[in-house]
């Protein structure tokens, strides 16, 4: 056993003790990476799949990319309003589930919970595949092992979660603001460009892949399609407001503060990409096929060339996007927890691992994201159909939930504030939902249907146990009854004496149950009259009965579970408890030489028994050696 | 339940009774299919193996199959009526094991044990591989699917003896009778055609491959290989010997008999086989390549040409061939219940199934089998050098066995015609083991050492467990001593009043043990003073002791299973009870909604407990619906 735990304790550190959980207590310039590392990062595949959706207009597509960036960050300051609200209202912490749960009920808080898993698996799921889009863009030669590198990523965050919060909090920092400052450069020093350029088209430094030729006319159906997928870049803008509790004093201003900072960052950098591209040309590439490049990729080597920058920059977009997808790692966990507290969830949910983490929570996560990059071939493009729905469907539930909080305490100002988002973001939800519908929403869709079934199915198992079990009356002291005691023997041994003597300690209502396979008359009834019966009968004590049980089809346990159930059928309230007596050996391989019967009976006894049917281990040792 | 119990009684039909065993009474006309097919089989793919060495000296070599045929008929002719002396001494059945046992010793028994088994997996192995070589004889579109085909075979095989003895012993008779006699037919045929050729060289009807030029000489060496491999021939002769009982009266006479036809059909078939191929410059194909055709499928359609009778002989020679390997599946089981009788192999051995066979046996049997056609591809060719090993140790140690019989007995004859059996039967077993070392028979050997060393292991643990635990004298009638008994208890329910009233029952001597997880002052103390102890109390009842145990690290079952290794260790002789109350849901899908930790709980105090620690399962049965 030692090695393991070795191997355990260098692998995921040693266990911690309940005491050494503490809030974590941040300001503002803590609080932007942890809290805005998922928002920020969006910077890096909404853009690129709002844009890849507008390949098929050519040259006149990358046009449109500023309008609806434009749109994007309309939604983005509505919602960035509404959640300052949040914050003042839960400075406990207002997750979309406590939110919805408390202010519009159970069914409403299902529906956010549902949304909420899915959207932290796609997170994981797209925050690496898109980390990964970025390694390919610098390396091509990578295309062909995708997928492989994605779950490459996976392995990593995954073991160094199961390390716990505490390890991972400081790795945040320094990619974030690297990936902000290196990004805020690029978007400065090409905007220096555009305005000097003749015509505002500036030259690239490097050279860009040739737009392709259109091939569709643009609709507004296409339109609210890029708008659809631009809006990924939205997804983790809530994150503050669920974590308000860990910024210190005065806790909702440097909350506040830490949301107003990332917004307007957010909203830089998505202006900044979408004006950017219109200026340079850049066209997205087509996803998932050998001649592929992120669109950050082409827009840092066409202001500043390929050069160290360009690999600092793209570097710190993989660290940022792998990072990104560890924001599901803490706060899938957190929720499992809240609804297995809730009894929505199994209970296992709800256990802290040795390093104080939910770690079934994580197990699942890893599961789910890893089939979700196996099915969409770890391709960001694939995945983004089926994401923001739930990130939509949890704002619009928060938002709404909001509206109720504001309604009871009576602020009719903050009501409107919150009911704007609440509209501005259903709105949303339903056009995601629309238009994404069969390249993939109807899947997240489905699961979000089938998870709250699956839900309520949970919660009315406990509910049906809680009933059966739960007392709050005191003991009655029954009157105590000699169980009826059963002992299948088949042969005299030391085993069997042991199980013999603690029978006789129990009851003096013993029998002992002997199997005949053969049709020969058995040894053992005489061996049972001579060392058995007659010398108890000799010492003054109660003789136990032997029962003979007939086999013609040499079953063995068998007869022996018919007989205690005809017992129990046949004895009134008296309990009965079955006697098994088992060989234990010292090694695995040794057991491999002795029959399983007694665990089978043990297994068969406890499947067909009843309440009143207890069994009892009766374990026999051998000696090492 | 109800669904698999009918899929198996289809497949392999009802259980049976231990009654409706009955012994086989029968003659020789039943006798030679039953017995002599393993025999008779042979000469399928003993001269095949010697002409296939021969190859490399062309159309020389097809000259040497006769002396060397000669040779294999002589040694033939001695291990017969080395037999005939067995059956007369041995008329309940004198396998090489139990003779070897009797008259040599356990050590020589054990090396017939070993040779055996492996004998009879490669019986196996070869009559499926040699039978699919038949059927790509004649289609040899298949020869790409040897090994799937090999592995359906023994799929077919198993599902027929999985239904048992009884129903299988009948489709026996019919092919081995047809396989003899269109063989007979070919060689009679083919006898007259040579005489009454020109120069004894006749045509053949349907056109042969060209003989291939010579590209080595002959020498000593490689005869000796030829000789080895040719002696495959000769697996099988045993059987009657080993099975004497079966026959009816007069046993030994009719088993005698039975034994005569067999051995003179198998020497005109070998002698027929050899003098023909030489007439008719028949060489063997390259097995295991496209071009392969067996030398049987040549011969036939030499002599007779590829009509309708062609098809019959293959396909007779298919059966036959199949049906070979069925011995082992009758004799394998046998032979491990045999030496698991001994303490020698796992009691799983023992144990007969619902259709009356050793089950396990057929299972190790299958799985071998399985391997070995997996390993060599199907290819019986490379299956050869591993062969006849096996068969001739097993030979070697039932003759010199039954030396030491006749000797102890006083009749010199037969002890000396035994030895000159044993010295042939040795002579051969060193000359195969020399000649086939590298090519294989170095596997065998490995093999028959390793399994000795695994049979004398089991010996020894079977040993030592029966020293511990057999038992001869009467019980003590021990004092009476009230057990200590503990109880986890988590809180107040239902299942912990069931547990703690039966605890009650048992022992006044009762500890509840609650673990506290969190370092917040827990509310169980409370519920305990005014719930439980209060009206014990009242009642006048002994109360239990509430122990409480902190555990920081939120481990729930570690400290328990401390608490009661502490209590074990501190009391003197009493026993520790330990009661695991558990929650039984009805569907497996409702377990998953629990913790394991009752499971946990009993396998861990299993694992680390003595024998005075007892573990009583308290089960609450959640109601239906």
């Amino acid at each position: 056993m030692a090695f393991p735990t070795q191997v355990f304790t260098f692998l995921f550190g040693r266990p911690l003790a309940t005491s050494e959980e503490r809030a974590e207590h941040i300001g503002p310039l803590a609080g932007i990476p942890v809290f805005g590392l998922d928002a920020l990062s969006s910077a890096a595949y909404g853009p690129e799949a709002a844009l890849t959706l507008l390949i098929p207009l050519g040259l006149m597509g990358v046009k449109y990319i500023v309008p609806v960036s434009a749109a994007i960050v309309t939604l983005l300051t509505i919602v960035y309003f509404s959640y300052r609200q949040t914050i003042e209202a839960y400075p406990q912490g207002g997750g979309s589930y406590t939110v919805a749960t408390e202010n519009l009920g159970p069914h409403a808080g299902l529906l956010a919970a549902a949304a909420l898993m899915i959207d932290y698996t796609l997170t994981a799921a797209v925050g690496i595949s898109a980390g990964v889009g970025a390694l390919i863009s610098a390396v091509p030669s990578l295309q062909p092992h995708t997928l492989m590198l994605c779950l490459g990523v996976l392995a990593l965050l995954t073991l160094v979660n199961m390390r716990g919060v505490h390890d991972t909090g400081v790795v945040f920092m320094i990619p974030t603001y690297v990936f902000t400052a290196t990004l805020l450069i690029v978007i400065g020093v090409g905007a220096w460009h555009v305005v000097y350029a003749a015509g505002g088209q500036p030259q690239p430094v490097a050279p860009l892949p040739a737009v392709p030729a259109a091939t569709a006319a643009v609709s507004l159906w296409l339109l609210l399609k890029v708008f659809s997928s631009g809006c990924t870049a939205m997804t983790g803008v809530e994150a503050v407001s669920n974590g308000v509790m860990a910024f210190r004093d005065p806790t909702r201003k440097n909350a506040k503060t830490t949301l107003t900072i990332i917004i307007v960052l957010l909203a830089i950098l998505l202006l900044g990409i979408a004006v950017l591209c219109r200026a340079y040309h850049i066209a997205a590439t087509d996803p998932g096929t050998p001649g592929y490049e992120s669109v950050l990729s082409m827009l840092t080597r066409a202001v500043l060339g390929r050069g160290w920058f360009y690999y600092v920059t793209i570097g710190s977009v993989l660290v940022v996007l792998a990072l990104s997808a560890n924001t599901a790692f803490a706060d899938f966990p957190r929720l499992t927890r809240a609804i297995a507290g809730d009894d929505y969830m199994p209970h296992v949910f709800l256990i802290r691992g040795r390093r104080l983490l939910y770690s079934w929570g994580i197990y699942v996560l890893v599961a789910l994201t890893a089939l979700l990059l196996i099915v969409f071939g770890g391709v960001t493009d694939r995945l983004i159909p089926l994401f923001a729905i739930g990130a939509f469907m949890a704002f619009t539930l928060s938002q709404a939930g909001m509206v109720m909080h504001w309604k009871r305490v009576g602020n009719v100002p903050r009501m409107v504030m919150n009911g704007v988002g609440a509209l501005a973001t259903g709105i949303t939800t339903a056009v995601v939902l629309l238009t994404k519908f069969v390249e993939g929403a109807w899947i997240t869709a489905l699961l979000v249907a089938v998870m709250i079934l699956f839900m309520r199915a949970v919660k009315q198992h406990y509910v049906r146990v809680a009933r059966e079990i739960d007392l709050d009356r005191p003991i009655v002291p029954a009157e105590v009854q000699e169980p009826i005691v059963v002992l299948p023997i088949d042969r005299w041994s030391r085993i069997s004496e042991k199980a013999l003597s603690f029978a006789l300690s129990m009851s003096t209502d013993i029998r002992c149950v002997h199997v005949l396979t053969t049709e020969e008359s058995d040894a053992f009834c005489d061996t049972w009259q001579e060392l058995i019966a007659e010398p108890l009968r000799a010492a003054g004590r109660p003789v136990p009965r032997l029962v003979t049980l007939k086999s013609p089809y040499r079953y063995v346990l068998q007869p022996v579970v018919d007989y205690v159930l005809n017992v129990e059928r046949q004895t009134g309230f008296r309990k009965v408890c079955v006697l098994v007596p088992e060989l234990v050996v010292r090694h695995w391989w040794e057991g491999m030489l002795h029959n399983r019967r007694s665990d089978l009976l043990k297994v068969i006894l406890l499947m067909r028994g009843n309440r009143r049917i207890i069994v009892v281990n009766i374990p026999w040792y051998m000696e090492e050696g």
